[in-house]
């Protein structure tokens, strides 16, 4: 957890043990409900942040959160532009002059400020939980709940569980500590959306039982009516009004929010629900709306509804903090789950087509949808959560997301063969889902970023509905795919070899639709050659022997002995393939097979995490029936897993690959687990150093961008894949 | 019009007579179709532009419109970030490296415009006309077209008919000329959002024969098939590209466009269309869609319609063009009318409100809805093209935005009296329509802006009804608006005196509304007190003679001889008071009666206008019955209109108040047309200098707003008002 230690935890959130590493409150995070891809994001001091919807970065509003006593300067939380940074001391205590022409004032600047005292970092503790975030500063506490569970399948669901699981809103706590003062004091929380929309007081145009604000019909805070505790104001000097505490509504100035009054000797607490509201068509390509809307007319309704319901929702916030507090997890991976989870929640999109639930999780920044690698690292958060996702989008896959292509030899002359049935990169990006079999990111003639992933996507989809399939025990599922099944199958032998007795379980065809100068790459196609290249890759190989092991247990279940056993016998050449090329002197084995590429790669094992998700211990001992895969695994990691090499010397990090400084959160966190607790290999005094090293990335090099997947390994700068959803590997730590 | 010498004018547009002082091409004017709230903004060289939605501000997106031939770099006119001011030189000619990496590149880099040659200002000619803006350089032409014209009321027009009229789409022309050139040359046009949404391309996402891309759902741009002649792109490196002809579509850039080919030693002309959508309710308070959604269904939708009737649209704004052109009106006075006509439909909105129309102005920057004190301004621009939204605004403020008020003797005590009806300022802000009998700008207790303007907004109902209903002859409107009418009469009298003997035909009361410390104020709320206060006030007192003749005109339509008569005998009073403050020593008027405010104003006869526009030249003549009137009026006029007192030593353009250095554009051409047509006052000479100084406070002071109304006279620096709808009162001096 990101704390500081100045103050003592506040009795709802029970001390967890410090870290080693001071961490930083400085960060933004995402604060989102379910499948509204919105978030409330906040954290960065001195930057606001608030409301966003659809938007791939954080939103620009100054929040205000702040209380004061009659006479006293306005104290507020550094959550609006000005607020922050070095220069906080020049803030405090100039009264501004009173408006006296009819120029309308500018809240963007500095003057607005002047009367405000802003509370410096080291005043401030704040508390990153699973399903909500705290800041407590002085007599204040403010707090976000993003309250998220098991979501049932909206297509079968019953409407009114549905209706509470798709409710666009999270809540927020203001807790105001006047015990100590003979004085009234008032808090405010507000905002102002500095996009020139302004905002409106809601009770001018709803007829609900709201008191509150709201920026055109997208967005609003509200809360109920508590005799003169709760007032609405929309004002021109929000610290001028906080410490007279005389409410000004006008409809002019474009800020606004509630006037919250606390009796002198007493503390109070309230509650306030922050609502979003997208309504109509909002995608291209495949039209759909929001699934929200199907249950709610507006953002009023969502506001209505969330605030009959707080008390359930407050209730589920709890239970999921509880849990992760609860849990075996160190500090800095409570913090890492958790902020992984709040941008997760982010990305998430769950729109009607036709009638149809429609699935899709957003690519951070890039906004591209259902980015079928991404997909694949999503599946253990949604199958603990939400596992009909995964089927959504494997259908989308199966229904329009696919293509048959030819293969080539790209090292000898490009001749074309006979290929089969994969599934494209993404569906295409910022709500504008492309053409059927085509992606937004791949193109011809590339050897880098943008060329096709052809057989990682064609794997993505096995080990995705093989996972979802067994797991869930979907057999209708399983039957109506069951000739989709068959065909990645024979779509996988013909990326190996033509000649059947030559294949050897790993990848050595390259799609035609790389053109006549590209190649395939991987997921990892921002790093260096180690992971870029597929064909003859070690990641990929592991994962096709993963694959082989998925089919040869689907097929199984289809009652096909004849199909589970060639699966089977594909299995055991991949095996034989990656043990064959383990460099016994140096203990390793290289990155791509037999191209002079002899990168030491961490991803190596992340494969064998899905015969575990199956439940096939077999297959992972060093005592089943891949014993000599298991073991030069377990010794490939013991090699590289050192200083200098897939250990940063610098940062104390996970790097992975031993040849790039590109490191990815996501992959971390799902080789950890693997490593752990598939291998069982354990790392006893660095294990908590370097999940420390991670939170601390996220927390300085990453603030600006909530959780972020790309970063340098030497110092946890942001490198790409920001404000980013695939971190939720992590989840798989609470299996250990 | 705002044209460079250095090149001949293009041939459709016939030389205009040019003026004496040299203008900008660097400022930005709205492109709007009608109704829709929308615009795009282009002109201020160097910084983009283009599609905005609800937006009180210019867009930010950069626009592309630039060509080449093969092995020529990429020239372009200066719409986009990094293209203009005075590091120009430093863009040309480095070709950009290629892409290697997956890094995504960034376009708003500058080292994405290295390969651009851009066009310097002094070798663009532009040329805004009443319905279109041409830029011109090099080879290319480029034109945007807005046409506009009378449009029937949407409640009861032919179906057909409104469909084209609300039709919330542009058209641009890109025309080519290659014919000196042995090589093949490509134009392009297209964009780059900026907002981290990106484009899409059009065929990938619709049946229609369109080719193009599109923002989200929100805006499009378009053209016909032909051939190779016309190819959607969306490539990394647009400058690339064009030197290479050869057309690239990935899904990843977020820019795109057309690129179009035109074979050697010819000249061709392009037609794209520019639309913009926005579905669903977009208000709140009340309720409403935008009218167009109720013909069209989305972008790709208004895209078809805008192509198929390209010929209807471009002959529409042909004649437009024409019309201004071929009047009297010099070139300045052509670029003002154009520059707030371009403004006017920038800010215009056509709602649909449970299957009526509503129309809105939005009042520019402000987004204030249905300002009153503006729609009486629009009143001429109006009557000429859709007199039905005169009638529509003043409706709503009869079944909404009215009140009825006490009024208070702030003179004396602060006494309540019975008052009577009266109008709110606004209707509200952004989208947000206020509560009934509210609007979003008054406030009480208020001396300066923000107070009430109870009395102004009374004759402007008075003013705009009665202009309506006895221009338009809509008796059946007049019947059913009699109550109002002669409630306004009422209310009139209540705010001159208790006692009807004590009445001399001006405001003396204030509504009581303005609290214990307030007092109502003019539509010139950032003037200085010469203008600022409503009671005794000269210029509102003419608005009020004028109310009181319009008034006995509509009592003798209704067939009411007796209180036509009474009103009549009330605009004797009003007059004898105006007369009776005559200054025969300084030969002016002071613009507050008995209250130690001798500021010359010029807006002491704007009033004038309306009996003028009731045909009764009698009430405006010399000889008529308000001879003494009339004849002080003139001389008022003749004393302050020289330099130093109405006329900017420095800038030698008109000041609305001799104490004030804060003028507005609509309010001086309303004048002028008074000055000139009304009262026969003219200063030959003066008047192009006049005219020419206006011109340039919009092209350079004001450059980066569109129209702004006000301005410091000294230097014609905007001041607020910006992006301004309201100078369409220069539609008047095509009466002239």
């Amino acid at each position: 957890m990101a704390k500081r230690s100045q103050r003592k935890a506040p009795s709802s959130q029970a001390a967890a043990p410090q870290t080693t590493i001071e961490h930083s409150i400085d960060f933004y995070a995402h604060h989102s409900p379910f499948g509204a891809n919105a978030s409330f994001t906040l954290g960065r001091l001195g930057r606001g942040g608030g409301f966003g919807l659809d938007l791939g970065r954080p939103a620009e509003q100054d929040i205000f959160v702040a209380y004061a006593r009659k006479g006293e300067p306005a104290r507020a939380l550094p959550f609006f532009k000005g607020s922050g940074g070095a220069s906080l001391a020049a803030f405090a205590m100039t009264a501004p002059g009173t408006d006296t022409t009819a120029q309308i004032p500018d809240p963007t600047q500095d003057a607005f400020y002047r009367g405000w005292q802003i509370f410096p970092e080291a005043e401030i503790e704040r508390d990153l939980a699973w399903a909500s975030d705290s800041w407590a500063a002085g007599d204040l506490t403010f707090r976000i709940l993003s309250p998220f569970g098991p979501v049932a399948n909206p297509d079968t669901a019953d409407a009114a569980a549905t209706r509470l699981a798709v409710l666009p809103a999270l809540l927020a706590e203001i807790e105001l500590d006047n015990s100590a003062s003979d004085e009234p004091a008032w808090a405010f929380f507000g905002l102002a959306p500095n996009d020139g929309t302004g905002v409106r007081t809601l009770s001018h145009t709803t007829q609900r039982n709201l008191l509150g604000i709201a920026g055109e019909t997208r967005f609003a805070l509200a809360a109920r009516p508590d005799g003169d505790a709760v007032q609405e104001v929309q004002p021109w000097f929000i610290d001028q009004m906080l410490s007279t505490g005389k409410p000004e509504v006008h409809g002019l100035p474009k800020q606004g929010g509630l006037l919250l009054h606390v009796e002198p000797r007493t503390k109070k607490t309230f509650t306030v629900a922050l609502a979003f509201y997208r309504g109509g068509v909002v995608t291209s390509g495949i039209e759909a709306s929001y699934f929200y809307t199907r249950y709610y007319s507006c953002v009023e309704d969502v506001l209505d509804t969330a605030l009959a319901r707080a008390e359930e929702l407050k209730a589920l916030a709890a239970q999921r903090d509880r849990e992760l507090r609860d849990s075996k997890l160190n500090p800095s991976q409570q913090f890492l789950l958790a902020h992984a989870t709040h941008s997760y929640y982010g990305s998430s999109q769950l729109l009607d087509s036709g009638g149809r639930a429609l699935w899709v999780v957003n690519e951070g920044e890039y906004q591209m949808i259902n980015t079928f690698d991404l997909t694949v690292d999503h599946l253990y958060f949604e199958l603990r959560y939400h596992p009909w996702a995964v089927r959504n989008a494997l259908d989308l896959f199966c229904d329009r997301y696919f293509y048959y292509d030819e293969v080539q030899d790209v090292l000898r002359g490009r001749e074309k063969h006979t290929g089969g049935l994969s599934f494209v990169h993404d569906m295409g990006i910022c709500n504008q889902f492309s053409p059927p079999h085509c992606s937004s990111y791949e193109i011809p003639d590339r050897t880098g970023g943008f060329s096709f992933m052809t057989h990682e996507q064609l794997v993505n989809w096995v080990l995705c509905a093989s996972s979802y399939v067994l797991t869930q025990k979907d057999d209708g599922w399983l039957f109506e795919r069951q000739g989709t099944f068959r065909e990645t199958f024979r779509s996988l032998l013909h990326r190996d070899h033509t000649d059947p007795t030559k294949r050897n379980g790993v990848m050595g065809y390259d799609t035609a639709k790389c053109g006549k100068t590209g190649q395939e790459i991987t997921t990892y196609d921002s790093l260096d050659a180690s992971l870029g290249q597929s064909r003859n890759n070690l990641y990929l190989a592991v994962k096709t022997w993963a694959s082989y092991v998925a089919l040869a247990k689907v097929f199984d279940a289809l009652g096909d002995p004849e199909l589970a056993s060639a699966a089977s016998a594909m299995a055991d050449r991949s095996a034989a393939t990656v043990v064959s090329q383990f460099d016994k002197k140096e203990q390793f084995i290289p990155a791509v097979f037999n191209e002079n590429v002899d990168s030491r790669i961490i991803p190596a094992v992340e494969g064998l995490v899905f015969p575990w998700l199956l439940g096939d211990r077999d297959a992972t001992s060093e005592k089943g029936r891949y014993a000599e895969l298991i073991t030069a695994l377990k010794q490939h990691i013991r090699t590289i897993l050192v200083p200098g090499v897939c250990i940063d010397s610098e940062s104390n990090g996970w790097k992975m690959s031993s040849t790039s400084h590109n490191t990815w959160l996501s992959k971390i966190a799902l080789s950890q687990f693997v490593v752990r607790k598939v291998l069982g290999l354990r790392f006893r005094g660095q294990e908590e150093e370097w999940d420390s090293a991670h939170s601390q990335w996220q927390q300085v090099g990453c603030a600006d961008w909530a959780c972020t997947d790309q970063i340098r390994s030497y110092d946890g700068k942001d490198l790409g894949s920001r404000y980013y959803p695939r971190a939720v590997t992590s989840v798989l730590w609470l299996e250990e």
